[in-house]
């Protein structure tokens, strides 16, 4: 596989930090890079770097402060629940410096699903927020989320994670959407197009040109996809890429 | 989710790096994580982060380099086919400081698929190797992964991956290989149990207790998991938790 890079024009950037032993068990299917990874393409912005770390907080502290000083938007997911080491609350607000306590708008939520005798210990763990963080709602089990800076700390659950991601969505900031076409090159082998694919890519540096080739029970069929934020750009490629499997299917 | 940190008598560790633009822009959902994932937790090997990188070569050589460093092996995927930006191989080159050109046993393992005249330059770029690899075999499409040093390269397509993957598993070094046993907590809400599994967890500190909410139709349902090396300290954990659950239940 391959794609050339990001196109320039791209300012509004994005990583994604997914915390849990269960994914680096294997034991649990990540989820919630691919959605959060198609929401920023619909809004376009730049997804620029994933990481997946253990519940430790050492690491979460350094992967936190890493990327959030690197690109526009952090976003993050697991670890918010009320077991023994849901840290990513307590990780966050080392990562900012700042203090951490149960936060009565947490708490007023919560009591929206369970009664006040039910609200031990651990669930109130669900309540801790880093102070100066604003709340990100969670309309599937109340427990909330939060962002501090441009940290967006979300649950780990795909529809609670997703569920949230809904209600961020339009407050963030984006670069104009980026047009995707994809054009069919069926069974023409990658090999065959690949050099003067690379002509075509340099010739039009403001859009990029992935060759995406997968396998089916007849055999390899690739695609190739012209991505960019420039209508005209993107369809002087596809009209080039066109031009070059025409010719080979000649 | 949460599960306490990884059983403290690992020392094989492991890191995956991710290579390519489609992941990050959501158009391809990655499915090799997974896969290297339930491999190394099969074989023992624990597996302690995981990054996603663009098709840029700094990005790349820099996520090798504090990767390889860190971890006993790092397994990459995607990056090293035909087109243009292919530069997973290049930036391994550049990372380890040594030279890459064609390799004549994978411009051989080439041969076996393509007829010499079709070996243009674009498929000769599948048989650029870094100086002092060793190569992968890749029985679906013959070209070949590699490994050097610590650093094993494979194909982002994941039934190449996959292959790859099979022929070099045998060669790994691994840690005693992890006993998991999963208990039904089944509609008992976590915040039930949360205060009292983590005791539990700070009881049994060689293994790992983790607790994994999942939504189904009927609401909430909870799995706990006990993972660890030693069979007897992951029988008294799970023995444990079974008395809690019982008790919560009555």
């Amino acid at each position: 596989m391959s794609s050339s890079s990001t196109p320039p024009s791209a300012d509004v950037t994005a990583a994604i930090l997914v915390i849990g032993d269960e994914i680096l068990s294997g034991r649990t299917k990540d989820k919630n890079i691919g959605t959060i990874a198609d929401m920023l393409t619909e809004i376009g912005v730049d997804l620029r770097e994933v990481r997946i770390v253990p519940d430790v907080k050492a690491e979460i502290v350094a992967a936190v402060n890493a990327l959030r000083a690197r690109y526009t938007y952090l976003f993050t997911s697991g670890g918010i629940g009320p077991t023994h080491d849901d840290i990513t609350a307590d990780s966050v607000a080392e990562a900012f410096g700042v203090g951490i306590d149960v936060d009565p708008r947490a708490r007023a939520m919560l009591l929206e699903r369970h009664r006040p005798e039910d609200l031990n210990a651990a669930r109130l763990r669900m309540a801790r927020i880093p102070d100066g963080a604003e709340l990100i709602a969670n309309p599937v089990s109340k427990a909330p989320g939060f962002y501090i800076g441009n940290v967006y700390v979300m649950a780990g659950v795909p529809q609670i994670m997703a569920a949230m991601l809904d209600e961020i969505r339009p407050t963030l900031t984006s670069n104009a959407p980026v047009i995707s076409e994809t054009i069919e090159a069926g069974a023409i082998p990658e090999g065959n197009f690949a050099g003067e694919l690379g002509e075509i890519a340099a010739a039009h540096a403001t859009v990029s040109i992935g060759s995406y080739p997968s396998m089916t029970p007849e055999g390899f069929r690739n695609r190739i996809v012209v991505r960019g934020r420039d209508a005209d750009a993107v369809a002087a490629a596809r009209t080039a890429v066109e031009a070059l499997l025409a010719g080979l299917r000649a």
